[in-house]
């Protein structure tokens, strides 16, 4: 039995081309209304979590983006190789990346074992890990896509800390088969960030945008603006990031308490307006 | 008339010999107590702040802390270098210092003016008014020991967040005259760090110590742990620190509003005990 044709492409709203929708920046809207809203308001992307997409199921979850001919900008996220059982759940992650249709698997590293201190140590599991289950990505077309985490995150979250050493591991690789995310909220304090962009050319897999303010709220997570909230240039990360080659899908991705508790189409038309405000 | 003879040093404890207690550890515990804590303990040093040595007196200060034979091993802070008023606050800065028999003038280096997404301009800015003030700070004796505080700081405190931005600056003078401050709460997590500890030398000016305590408080300032309370791999550090040629003080700068709530003579007590099990 041969794949469905693909159901025709939605078409883009005036400037909103590259825009794509990240679910978490409308964390408790269901996702067949986040799809209908992306429809309605011409964003021609959307990045999916595994969280949300289980619980809906992954099968129906894939139908239903495709036939609202929403591109599946990229998955969120496999990684936590630091962790046991980081195989076969990243494995799994994979398998769901390709079932949605999408190339790009945002990996989060992981951070240190419990009640390890050998940051080294936990960075060598991770370039390990990514050379385990780079056959298998490859093999399925999906692209493992390093996120470097602002250093905040990481002892619990994230030991890969600056694009220079996502680029390090990535650069063991084929482009195709390891890449890069660039997100600006963890990487605009880096005096080296736009070397790094230019050096990740063709190794990036997405570029992602929020904006940094402060004060940071207590555990440090939920504290994301909009584009335009913060203090983070942008429009020049995102200039940078097309310089190097990158003509890929922008995709917005906010987590903030005070956001998620806005009606979903509201979060979707200020994530539009602060996008074509700020970022296009 | 000449300077008063100096007072015996303090002995120190067995182990202490390096030993400094930064007074914003315990900072609800008053100057003449901490002065007469840290004689009582044998702790040799001691590490001052501008704020409460003013509302002692600066002169009376340095008295006390002279009569005590305690070594003054920095003054925190100067800086804020992007600040309207930074020439007249820092000029008064480093006569403190002078003033208070040490050497060593912390930095920080300040954070975006207010409104502004330049960073690099801020940065720039930094860099100017070191080269401002270095001149003054040689006449003094002083040097300006350049602080780079952990990348979560960098929008409203500090847009030097690395220990490479702060030699990139510090390079620009003599050794003598401008340095660095290597705080491992601050520095950590960077995968370049022991080259960049190596490559600093003779310009380490200070050595603090702090452990990363996960989750982060809100506003992300208050929640260091005592060592050995967090991920960080102090000794290590410690040991990079010496082996690039520093042999001085190791200062202790905690800040914890649970350690800051506890009893001084508790709060002088646990720091030594957590020094020798994990640091020293």
């Amino acid at each position: 039995m041969s794949a469905p044709a693909p159901a025709a492409r939605v078409a883009p709203a005036a400037g909103l081309e590259r825009l794509s929708f990240n679910q978490a920046t409308a964390k408790h809207w269901p996702l067949e209304e986040v799809v209908a809203g992306c429809v309605a308001a011409g964003v021609p992307g959307i990045g999916l979590w595994r969280e949300p997409v289980a619980e809906y199921g992954l099968d129906r979850a894939a139908a239903l983006v495709r036939a609202a001919g929403l591109r599946v900008t990229s998955l969120c996220r496999g990684g936590f190789l630091t962790t046991p059982g980081w195989r076969d759940e990243n494995r799994r992650a994979i398998e769901e990346a390709a079932t949605l249709g999408t190339r790009e698997l945002v990996l989060v590293s992981g951070g240190l074992p419990p009640g390890s201190r050998d940051v080294d140590g936990a960075r060598r599991m991770v370039a390990d890990a990514i050379a385990d289950l780079a056959p298998e990505a490859a093999a399925a077309g999906v692209r493992l896509a390093i996120e470097p985490l602002h250093p905040m995150f990481c002892a619990d979250r994230c030991v890969v800390a600056t694009l220079g050493q996502a680029l390090d591991i990535a650069e063991r690789f084929a482009p195709e088969v390891v890449g890069v995310v660039v997100d600006t909220y963890h990487v605009w304090w880096d005096d080296t960030v736009y070397d790094q962009i230019a050096r990740a050319g063709a190794r990036i897999a997405a570029f992602q945008v929020a904006d940094w303010v402060t004060p940071l709220p207590e555990g440090v997570l939920l504290g994301r603006g909009l584009p335009g909230e913060g203090t983070v240039e942008l429009r020049r990360l995102r200039e940078a990031v097309d310089a190097s080659g990158y003509s890929g899908p922008v995709e917005v991705e906010v987590f903030h308490a005070d956001l998620w508790s806005r009606p979903g189409p509201d979060i979707l038309a200020a994530t539009i307006d602060s996008y074509l405000t700020h970022v296009r």
